[in-house]
């Protein structure tokens, strides 16, 4: 697989230090990469989905931190700081719903804050280190995920996915796909039927392109056929990724994931979110409180910004995401085991406070 | 509103008898019509979508018989009978989903077996105008339904349609959207959300297309957005059309219809069936029985034919219809009242041998 994410380092001969993104609104067309020596390049790259997925902007959103920490002449460690909670600011606003842009920028903050005593020449350093060391772990996490889930997967299983929580929504092998890559390591024979997701096709353009660039069996739907593929019981189990997972377990995902919980509930079909620590919000209680993006209604008129598919002038809403409550979530698999979702507040690395 | 088919009688000046089917392929961009001279246009038009809607490709294939018949070059009635059939047959296996195509090829063959004794050029001019009858009861036919439908609309609803059951889909007025119009000519407030419907796009391209033509307020939301919608509540209810209801009252709509209704009772959201006896099969007893028809993958991962959508080969289920089982369905809306579900098989004209 290609990869979704890379940092640069900066020297004699690179240059300056650089992002590169894949730009995953090419494809399946066309891989390329956009060479971000500003943050505010990842800012622009977070905000027209250049990179998507909650735990692939988590990564750019710490590594845009990099850039931006390059970019300050400072030498005072604390006008240093200032200076770079503009860039945490832009960032934080790029996009409203994934919770792991916050998540990597507190991490990074922690780690200046612990660090104070440093150069601000090593606090750069540092804070470049911490982005590679997040997308590496981001992938160790996920093969975790992979171990954790793939005991849900029976030989000859078709699981449905939604939107692409693969190894492009992530530093790589995916959320939701890890499960299902790690059962197919098992020796167990899986396929995979993709809902294509509308508007923005994340099913179509990516994952049936990156599962199909390893092999892995997979079919195209539209996201309207999944209901009737349960209801004709063509479907063994759903694994879908999650932009935020909040203490009682409610889960905010791309739009449609709602329906399809609902579909698998009413079909006996076990509905299972792939979430690492990074997209779970222990400070939100329910998921009514989960900001949720409204995005352009050019996406939903314009396919790939060229294909214009709805009268002019039609009003349109675009809602990016939706909410599935706990009660429709079979489990909820993460790096550190599967839990019910009522029981993934007890996963709170700051203790029990704030309960439900 | 555009008529969606139109017959044109052949004389001197126009030449042969045509059939004008407006091409809903161009749709919203360009508004043409089709000329048919020969009945095959017609079946070519409507296996290719150029015409679709149950109620619509029950008129072509009315008018399709009409032009096929003159093209017979017969004195006798019954090589003139013997050599329509093909016709008929090549009609009645260009879609087989909708009832429709054979109700009207039905009605036509009763209407000749009872007129036997007239000449073929007698009833040559009979079915020509046995098709515009069909069409102009057509539209009665949904302005009955509208006053049956529109007393389950109030003031300031919003009504959730999928696909096109609209103007459209029909010889005027629409099924779906016939409770609508009759509600908002009743003086009522009423606005619409469409699905878009794909992968063909009738809500996007044709729905919310009428609807604007006529000023009625319209918002275009992708499929995966009515779940989420309904579960705000921001959804009053929901009309669908149909293409073909069975004596049991399931439903076989376009693909998605089985997930709006699910969604819809999970949601206390009332789901209204608008169907026509003529797209009612009294011959089925069960949703299982309707033969469901699978399309090419291309309209899937070509959207309006040349906007590639999805990586080159991937495998794809292009499945398009779904049946509605009937516990899903609050009322059956028809030109002769609103009925449950499981009381739809009293209208069969047939009696009630049979019965569920």
């Amino acid at each position: 697989m290609v990869d979704t994410i890379k940092w640069i380092d900066g020297n004699r001969e690179a240059g300056n230090p650089k992002v590169m993104i894949l730009d995953q609104r090419l494809l399946p067309h066309t891989t390329a990469y956009i060479e971000c020596t500003d943050y505010r390049q990842v800012v622009d790259c977070i905000k027209t989905l250049a990179i998507r997925g909650a735990p692939a902007i988590g990564i750019a959103a710490a590594m845009g931190i990099a850039l931006a920490a390059y970019a300050i002449a400072a030498s005072d460690v604390k006008e240093f700081t200032a200076r770079l909670s503009t860039a945490i600011g832009d960032l934080l606003n790029s996009r409203p719903t994934a919770v792991n842009i916050q998540w990597a920028a507190e991490r990074i903050q922690r780690l200046i804050a612990n660090n104070k005593a440093m150069t601000v020449s090593a606090i750069k350093e540092m804070i470049a280190k911490e982005g590679v060391i997040i997308l590496n772990e981001d992938i160790e996490i996920n093969k975790a995920i992979g171990r954790v889930g793939a005991d849900f997967i029976k030989d000859g299983d078709t699981v449905l996915t939604h939107c692409n929580a693969g190894a492009l929504a992530t530093g790589g092998y995916g959320t939701a796909t890890a499960p299902i890559r790690t059962a197919i390591a098992q020796g167990k024979r899986v396929s995979v039927i993709a809902d294509e997701t509308r508007p923005i096709l994340q099913g179509a353009r990516l994952t049936a392109w990156e599962l199909m660039q390893d092999n892995i069996p997979v079919t195209l739907i539209p996201d309207n056929a999944a209901g009737e593929l349960m209801r004709r019981g063509e479907i063994d189990l759903c694994i879908v990724g999650t932009d935020r997972t909040v203490r009682n377990g409610d889960v905010a995902n791309k739009i449609g994931t709602y329906s399809v919980a609902v579909l698998a509930k009413e079909n006996g079909v076990p509905f299972y979110v792939a979430a690492p620590l990074s997209s779970i919000d222990f400070t939100i209680n329910e998921g009514g409180d989960i900001p949720i993006e409204e995005r352009p209604s050019h996406e939903v008129t314009n396919v790939f910004g060229r294909c214009e598919i709805a009268p002019k002038g039609v009003a349109v809403r675009n809602i990016a995401f939706d909410v599935t409550p706990a009660k429709y979530i079979t489990l909820i698999l993460t790096e550190k085991g599967a839990f019910k979702p009522e029981d993934i507040h007890t996963l709170d690395p700051n203790g029990q406070k704030g309960n439900i």
